[in-house]
């Protein structure tokens, strides 16, 4: 008997997906989660039964959440992650010519579940020496830090279980207070076509908070619906003044496979959706 | 019970679609018809099992496949569409000032089908006095007419049953026959994310044709991936030329929805896929 999974979207639409086998099926005081193996997308890491991230496009979410808010600052050195408990964001950040990055995963189950079953999404990341890993609640984290940071990444699941207030205003001035001058907050704000009250909500949240508030997006196609929506704040650096030629300087050699200066200014215009 | 709808993408994934009630089930000489209701898409036009168009989206494929092409040709006042018996592309061409649209349907069912479940795609194109509707084997057309046209426009179904010929050299061939000097052809050409070897086809087909071929892409929610490709092709007229001062000119009073000069530009850059 063939084995599928489905992600209801909403409006009576279903992602399914065929799996051929699950690798681990555990729950944690946080989520249910599982690696399940595809034969589109190899493995997968699905927390809540929504899939997260995927061997065959992890790249595409992690390089755009990671490099256009980094591109954004003009000498990043200390990046803050909160979530991302699959190291993908972290080895895409520790590529930049960082001092420090911090990750605070509150779901320490999710960091030994990818390590083991979806090694290659962190690489060497978790050794670097630049890492600082902390199993914690991020949101207590930002409150109560006295570190600053020039840029934090809100690499999060949808907004239920441990997500939901990393998506509220109140987050959203605790990141404000801990960024240095001229730093910036991004993170994925969600499915453009299934989630729309969420990329509203985030960016009116965001705007409560920040002058500058930009949405892109990037094709993703292990999510529902393909295109997949991000969200950048700051009080002034903004994504669309960074030119071509910073881009291929500071990323040439980082082997990318999505970003670049072309998609850096088309992830800007996201398509009209009904 | 509840009743679903499943489009088999490959690699075992699927879109999935609840329908709420079948209000047509037909079968022509050509192909399976179904009109069916969508609690998202609303009515949506389904041939052999396929989603074509639905209520919600359909602006965004009719919108995509005309005037990106017709922008590029500097006045267009004789178009041909072949297929799209939904009406969709002729009510689109007929925006512009156009002399005569020729749209050369084969299956007859599928305009009366549409006209009788799906009547505002078409709106009132099938009526306006410069729509000129054969009943036809599009390729047989093409190969015998003696007319000769601005733009051509492929509006098929995927590459089985009727439409398979369509994404043939031979037949991109004769459409360079029937094309005036200056003249361009457009067509749909699939998923990028699903049907890669159809859209690298296409191009490899008309490259073999015209000097240049060029790729473009909308997202159309309805369409499995979301993410879908069109490829241009002409002996020198170029999209990437048409400036924004020409789009909002031409354009202006059309009341579209997805097209604007912002949409024109972004859709020549196709997002990297795995």
């Amino acid at each position: 008997m063939t084995q599928w999974i489905a992600d209801l979207v909403g409006g009576g639409a279903a992602q399914v997906l065929q799996v051929d086998n699950i690798l681990y099926d555990g729950t944690s005081p946080y989520q249910h989660i599982q690696v399940a193996v595809s034969p589109l997308f190899g493995r997968m890491l699905i927390l809540d039964d929504a899939v997260q991230t995927t061997e065959l496009d992890e790249y595409v979410y992690h390089e755009m959440l990671v490099h256009l808010p980094l591109l954004t600052h003009p000498a990043p050195r200390r990046v803050l992650i909160i979530g991302g408990g699959d190291g993908g964001t972290l080895e895409e950040v520790l590529k930049h010519p960082v001092e420090q990055a911090t990750m605070v995963e509150i779901d320490r189950a999710v960091v030994e579940v990818s390590r083991a079953f979806l090694p290659g999404i962190a690489g060497g990341a978790f050794d670097d020496p630049r890492a600082r890993l902390l199993i914690a609640d991020g949101i207590a984290f930002v409150r109560e830090t006295a570190d600053r940071f020039d840029v934090i990444l809100v690499d999060s699941t949808d907004p239920k279980g441990p997500g939901v207030a990393l998506f509220s205003e109140e987050f959203f001035a605790m990141c404000a207070r801990v960024l240095t001058s001229g730093g910036l907050v991004a993170m994925q704000s969600g499915s453009p076509l299934y989630q729309r009250d969420l990329l509203d909500g985030v960016r009116r949240h965001l705007s409560a908070v920040f002058p500058l508030v930009i949405p892109y997006w990037a094709a993703v196609p292990a999510y529902p619906g393909t295109l997949w929506s991000f969200t950048m704040a700051s009080h002034g650096a903004d994504p669309r003044n960074v030119d071509d030629e910073t881009v291929v300087r500071r990323t040439g050699g980082f082997g990318l496979r999505y970003y670049t200066a072309v998609t850096h200014r088309a992830a800007l215009v996201l398509p009209p959706t009904p």
